[in-house]
């Protein structure tokens, strides 16, 4: 008896759901938990469920396929651990409270290695018997610089997602398009508040009253990709701008482990540049 | 064409989906939307669906009976206003709250009367043209007085919900089985802490940097019904219990217009004292 | 004995609280709460204390500004009902749960009037017993229709703020000016997030995981003003833009009263667009 | 130059503000930041400011005890690193957010040493360079067992605070006096709801809406110390209960690290089982 998670995306029309339980009826799959949404402005359906049972993984991926409309898309994975590779830069709250997760077995994830444009964050890192890569920038330009991290993700086999915890550079859009929807950034505000460079600072001058973060999948546009999730913590005016970035930390993390969480157990579709999440 | 909402209740078994899918499919259903989940501690199926399209509610009703295992509950709700009584004290935040969205026409519901032991809130709720019933309990002890508010209630017809706004008197079990899950009050505090007479006396004795309040169906024990919502607020060392009382009041408010939504919405299964909100 | 407010705005320098407090100490007052900030970026020293006992207002003033460096603000304030006039259009939540808390005495204020672009909210208002002002835009300019505004804002005495609660026209610099840090409007999204029309359809598009509303005071331009007070909620894939603009009226609605209550307190300080609060 | 804490607890009475402004204004010191507090309902004053100066620790303590009632406290802190012990049992998200922030020197700590009662996680806090001490229980009972736990931490000195990183023991009131008001728990669940054993399993049974963590200083009576920081998330009655314990370890590693920073910063008086927190 195995476990699956059967993810389906498709043009919405009448029996959908009725089509494909008939199929898991049909396999005599056991229903665990069972989700659908349907996006009537674009007619588009999403179902994630998880079933229990003895079958095939092609041949129940394949009979669903067969009674949905063309050009759907139809997954069926076996929950494993997937493989991730973390970037950063130099703060190491993110990572941090990445690599404790993994140390405590709370992810269903294998990290392959950190890569960061420095070394400051080595020493952590090797002592949780990751392997760290240093890929610095210097005396490169930023194409040649993500030229060499590029090669180096490729060295590794079947990655799933490339987590960026506060790795602080650009990514030019031949990066971003080599890993659609498999890379996922931490931003320091409550996007689309605060786009761009030093958010703590942006909200400090501005004087608000709420911070926050935002896990993205990233695309071409900087801080523009589809939103995964969101936290604010709320601030006064005695707050500094150290301060908020301080107190952000907090946020950051939580943030991006719950995305990261959401990615690993599958539970996350992108269309139209947002997230359907069950 | 019409919309209804179909919830059911049933004892778990493999291809519910499939089977109750089938029957909306057989009458050329829409699905606006579904919601399932399975209690696997007391292996109970519950699934709430709205559908739209052409139908006889008591044969949806009975095809779908006739497909689950015996004693299971299906209502095929066809959503209309449901008729409430809201029953107050003294304090009118909860009372205004719900009188205000219903005059925004936020919310399903007729409100049928306001029934109150004093005449307090009397000259507000009048100006809203809903009518007012002061039901003074002096002269008379609890069951008689509980005896007039049933014969009160009893002379309205199709009652569908009991709102205790801050009522602030208990009920008997006689009152309470009457109107079994009918009833939903607002207590004071994050159940269950502090239950029974002022939470915010006892909140603030303990010290406490959060109080709450706790939107739950009445049952034969004092606060201790099925929650239905709850949510927090922060405070600190300089709360007084006065100041609590204050700041607790816009939550009470909130979380008692929430839960009544819910209910009015068909949203809320209530089973083995607990709820499951869709 | 009288209870007195004493909001002090200085250019900070060493000895302001010994200073201060030595005066207190001098007309036998007793300090019954006391805030203190300097803001290091501008030099300002900011102190909200309030005070009990038997002294002459000017005299206190006078007492205080004299040990304090040139051109500082003092206000000795003896809290009474503030003077408050409210401009709506045609969304009730905002202004009803105002309403509400004037009709249950938790606000510090005497409401003058309603004045709306639109009668629709007439009826309400008038349960009150609260003047509703009807000033039609129509066949006038927007400058026109501003005029008539101030000249009926002016036939009141004594105006200490003007609530906007959803008052969905732009006001022009000449009004503004009018009443500078005395308007009070609630904006529909956690600025500076979605700035302009129409928010909640912003955020949908955009699909962010939270929305939100801030309280602000007004000032040239739009929704720039100094930030009050700001909240969220959570959202999600199922929200339409309508289901957040819905769910997003509670939240408006607490936000402006909080904002509010604020001001009534005198608990608002503004300096370089921001707000001190207390 | 050197930066102070002054902490201050006297019985209240009028200026003391006046008189200790007037000491720090004699001794020419800057005031950074200022907070006073007045308990009422026991006549309690409190004081925290943070001053700048060239001046004796010792002398200034002595010089405003001169100008305070009889019995008040004075602490005239030099801000430097406290020096903390850590107990734990098996959980390591605790313990693993301390340990990160430790390493990323967001704390004012020394962590000198993590004892515990198992050895499973020593390899966690061996990578961070750690002393980690296994005092098994085995073989001993309660008081014998604690007797050994007291004998290792006596042999630090200066230990300011222990924390318990979800030590699963009840400790003896003979510890819990040795420390008083120096042992910082986190409980799992938002106190006083859900005292005792498993606080996740009967939070489930009793279906709340919101589940949460305390943390708090530790007293003779179980989880009724002087609460300290608490936080909350929300939950439905699709956690199981075991998902609920997942769920919180977020929360429960949060507010511990909350509470601490708080204690590391002399930002916590207690008195009368509650916390004055500035």
């Amino acid at each position: 008896m195995s476990k699956y998670r059967v993810l389906i995306e498709a043009d919405d029309e009448k029996g959908l759901v009725h089509k494909v339980s008939s199929i898991f009826y049909h396999y005599d799959l056991n229903i665990l938990s069972n989700s659908e949404y349907v996006d009537n402005e674009n007619n588009k359906f999403f179902m994630r469920s998880v079933v229990d049972g003895d079958v095939n993984q092609k041949e129940l991926k394949d009979s669903i396929l067969s009674v949905l409309p063309k050009k759907s898309s139809v997954k069926v994975i076996d929950p494993k651990k997937k493989n991730i590779i973390i970037m950063a830069t130099k703060e190491l709250h993110a990572l941090g409270d990445i690599l404790i997760r993994h140390e405590a077995d709370e992810l269903e994830a294998n990290i392959l290695a950190v890569i960061s444009n420095y070394d400051i964050l080595e020493s952590l890192v090797l002592k949780f018997g990751i392997p760290y890569i240093t890929i610095s920038p210097e005396g490169l330009d930023r194409s040649q610089h993500e030229q060499k991290i590029i090669k180096c993700i490729d060295d590794f086999e079947n990655v799933d997602y490339i987590v960026l915890a506060k790795y602080m550079r650009i990514l030019t859009p031949r990066f971003v398009e080599t890993y659609e929807n498999k890379i996922i950034n931490i931003h320091h505000s409550f996007l689309p508040a605060f786009i761009g460079a030093n958010p703590y600072k942006q909200a400090y001058d501005r004087g608000v009253k709420i911070i926050g973060a935002t896990a993205h999948f990233v695309n071409n546009n900087l801080d523009e990709g589809p939103i995964i999730a969101q936290e604010v913590i709320h601030v006064d005016h005695a707050y500094s701008w150290k301060d908020m970035q301080r107190s952000g930390k907090d946020v950051e993390k939580v943030v991006l482990s719950r995305a990261l969480k959401l990615a690993l157990e599958d539970r996350i579709f992108v269309f139209a540049n947002k997230t359907v999440i069950f």
